[in-house]
């Protein structure tokens, strides 16, 4: 089993610089995450974008689909910002025989208290059981697109 | 979706006693990572056992079956010590209707490297999105029962 | 032997806000890391500012000096932003028979790798070893309050 | 300034042999903690032990003596197990012109609630900043040798 890993950004890459006391889109701690879950399956990263996902354009995503639809792998999981993570997993849709999971953080992954390892978790196990589509992983929850939505003023997904 | 947890003991759970200087199975520490992993769906978790597996027995076993044969959840999470876990998974087949993952950790969840809250993650995906059967999540993989084993020697699970 | 604890803010005490994507000064861990710390001694933490250094002013610099100047414990730790916390300093000497202590941290205490708790444990053992006056503990070095400066370039603190 | 660092094992050096179950004394996570704690000045780390403080002998501790005494260094930090950090400390003493410091911890460094960072954080400030003599650095405090104990009961250290 290959999954390939790719990062867009977002909170769970966030860390921070005190030069300029900010808090940036740093390099992915992704391959950190997997090494502490001891996973033993094939893998890749692929660094796409370092990108808070309120900025994230629709050239972006057609990049990201157009990368997708190109490649030769069977299950993707792609870290992404939370604030449009299910626009993003609507433009996946309907790219047969490949299942697509994608999650993030509502904590940046650098926090000693973040849900960044248990989502990862959650998105590794998604993409190798779940039948080809495209879902959401967050929250606890394994959610297909076009079915789930980001509540700004709870700060959690829910469907739809 | 309810999902029922049942903590039964190992390494995933275990304490450091200075008084003693010695490392035992204390209360487990589940819940802590379900808030950290901000889930949002209903859940409740139930000790049954406090054990290493290499010293959980047949009878344990079989009340852990008759537990879940008499319940009324779809969904289970067990942690669950790893030297064992294949055999009990082994001993859950066969109950129609119930969704049933095992996992646990190769080191304790109280440690600040571990693979603990990557698998429970794992195992909450899993058991929301697989058919019903029983399952051990550990490793990055989903394995079903009956196809996994612990390679002591690599400190890891395979399939058989 | 009593420590008062003074929380002015800074990077030390910062925290995440998903909502705004922004990273603003929060509640101070301070608690948190001294009951880590499991210490023994008496202590009462009071917060003054929230504030980033680079925003504190003269007035809040006599504020903090008059309240210590009118207060009757003989040691004090004060977290403070790195930026302005030389000058901070030097504006709380020649208080006699008090020692205090500045200290802070170059990346947050609520980050997963952070000076933040190697900092305070530095500050607590200096206050409580150090002859009256006020010193800087940051960086593995208790420097005294006007012979060390930020060195913004290589973000650490050194001896002027 | 120059601090060498002398590691003899205890709970504070403890790691987990999941192939074992089992808790034993390991590598020094210390150079991790002053990585962690952004150290600026010189220092190096002589590993001399690694035994659970109980099973220190005499011969153990006229080692660590005879090597101080014939070293270089003016200020030594030693990290040590807590049941007999005292006795060793009072074997320590009257060695003119050196500054010596013991700490360890109440639990292994490696976990993620640890009180090792904030004592490895009091026992360096300690050490530039103490008289030359021994003294012990836990539970928030810096005691002279001679003047403290562990209360095991309470686990934790206290002035006699």
């Amino acid at each position: 089993m290959l999954i390939r890993f790719i990062t867009t950004g977002g909170t769970i890459d966030k860390v921070y610089f005190d030069a300029l006391s900010q808090f940036e889109v740093g390099d992915s701690p992704l391959r950190q995450m997997l090494t502490e879950g001891l996973v033993e399956f094939e893998y890749d990263v692929v660094p796409m974008l370092q990108k808070d996902s309120l900025e994230m354009t629709d050239e972006d995503r057609q990049q990201l689909r157009d990368f997708i639809a190109a490649d030769d792998a069977d299950r993707y999981v792609i870290t992404h910002g939370t604030d449009t993570m299910p626009q993003t997993a609507e433009m996946l849709t309907d790219m047969p025989g490949q299942t697509i999971v994608l999650t993030g953080a509502l904590t940046p992954a650098r926090f000693r208290t973040t849900d960044a390892v248990f989502n990862v978790g959650m998105a590794v196990a998604a993409v190798q059981v779940c039948q080809p589509g495209v879902y959401i992983a967050m929250n606890g929850q394994v959610f297909p697109a076009g079915a789930v939505r980001k509540n700004r003023d709870e700060n959690r997904f829910e469907e739809v």
